[in-house]
């Protein structure tokens, strides 16, 4: 079930929807490439569980895409995912593996001027520090704030709403009013899950003047493009990415109720995502 | 594993904590009776998730309670499993099985006078319209509507919140306005999920005036006590209930990060759970 011998399969998976944003990522910087996303519905979300968990879901779902739909790449676009469970899923599979931990904190690094930055995620990713971590590894201090009604509220369609507004104006007010007390004066703020691009317009209206945002689907799809793309000679990168979405060839694969995953897929992807598969990994 | 041999054990499932809510109840009625609780929180939510999904996971839950714990009856302290789940239930254990989908409904009957009722719950439960179907079974009628945001709300702890009034104030206002443009007159509005008693003075503001406010998880408890109580001769029940929570027997079991469930759990079943176990189903 892999793709034409000589058009290697990128497999991207998330524990739902959101890792759809990833994945318009890279479709319109690779759009010659094959896809083959699988969204492990049946067990979302991740970010409220333990990492021993995480880790056994992802692995099962990595070695899904890599045994069975002959992905020869994998982008773990769930930033809880990358966060608790990448050393398992690379152990569990014997292609090269990509998070969005670690491109969020590169591109952060390049955005930030002081070296102070603010990352917003889930309660699991949060908890894991991953992202202070690789901060951390980058020179920046990173101050993490779990934030975890934005998710419901994305699936709820309320992306342009004041109640989306409110919380998050609660939320990012605790999360500056933090960083004074700690004495940081951060000028950047990541958006450390793959559902938050969907508020990115309410967000950038919310953080104080001065702090740019940073996504870390579109950085992950940067550095997928320098890992898989032209430095291959196998997939050919767009140009002029981002223009419009158009791709040769992806599969969707689910967990559970491929109805759901087709009508709030195409919210996320930007563009309709097809005929959506259902996969029974046992869970 | 079972309890002493002349006091039996009552198994209460659910997907997460919210189940506590049930069991409070049936703790204070039924303060002799052992019980074993299990939350599937590795597989929470149920309330987004496919009836087969849903199936497979309550099915799998309640053989461990009953071939694992020795549970004699068991109470599906869930609204979604309940909606969906219960024959699949009924039909993967030999004990009697009480949901709470038809004792909320025969207490909006016993509630209401002109025989139009309110139902709010998860996505799931009222996709499976299993409320209007029990409803309708007791000559009532009910219109549901699905409260996504509600769930995540309690577990971020804002349940005196403005943030929570104002999400409950806006699907009660759709919901009464659904009701007048479709000639309904409701006097009964039943809390379709058992996270919403942690809600319910929010909610009780919120209702028209003359709208009186039915817990399903109270009238799943009063059920079971007609159903496993002195009826049996076996489990004494409490004359003056909800006085005080004193429990002489509680195991309490989770799929997933004990630590959340020892920390939230006691916010919902209003005293300490005690020490949690951890338990694989193999999801």
């Amino acid at each position: 079930v892999s793709g034409a011998a000589d058009i290697p399969t990128i497999g991207v998976f998330d524990s739902g929807f959101g890792g759809l944003t990833v994945l318009r990522a890279l479709v319109s910087r690779m759009p010659q490439a094959h896809f083959a996303f699988l969204g492990d519905t049946a067990r979302l979300p991740y970010g409220s569980k333990s990492r021993r968990t995480i880790a056994r879901y992802a692995a099962d779902s990595a070695q899904f895409l890599v045994r069975e739909q002959g992905a020869e790449f994998l982008v773990i676009a769930c930033n809880t995912a990358s966060a608790l469970a990448l050393d398992a899923i690379q152990d569990a599979v014997p292609v090269p593996v990509l998070g969005v931990i670690e491109p969020g904190a590169a591109a952060a690094k390049a955005a930030s001027r002081g070296g102070d930055v603010l990352v917003i995620a889930t309660d699991a990713t949060v908890q894991s520090h991953a992202y202070a971590s690789a901060c951390r590894a980058q020179a920046l201090r990173a101050l993490e704030k779990a934030c975890p009604l934005l998710v419901p509220l994305v699936e709820e369609g309320w992306t342009d709403h004041p109640v989306t507004a409110e919380v998050i104006r609660i939320y990012l007010d605790e999360l500056t009013q933090d960083a004074a007390s700690k004495g940081l004066h951060p000028d950047t703020l990541v958006l450390g899950c793959t559902h938050y691009p969907l508020l990115r317009s309410a967000i950038e209206r919310a953080v104080p003047t001065g702090v740019r945002v940073i996504d870390s689907a579109d950085a992950a799809a940067d550095a997928a493009v320098r890992l898989f793309g032209d430095g291959a000679d196998r997939i050919a990168v767009d140009p002029a990415p981002e223009s419009s979405l158009r791709c040769s060839s992806l599969r969707c694969f689910a967990t559970d109720s491929v109805e759901k995953f087709e009508r709030l897929g195409s919210r996320f992807l930007g563009c309709p995502v097809g005929k959506v598969e259902l996969v029974d990994l046992g869970g």
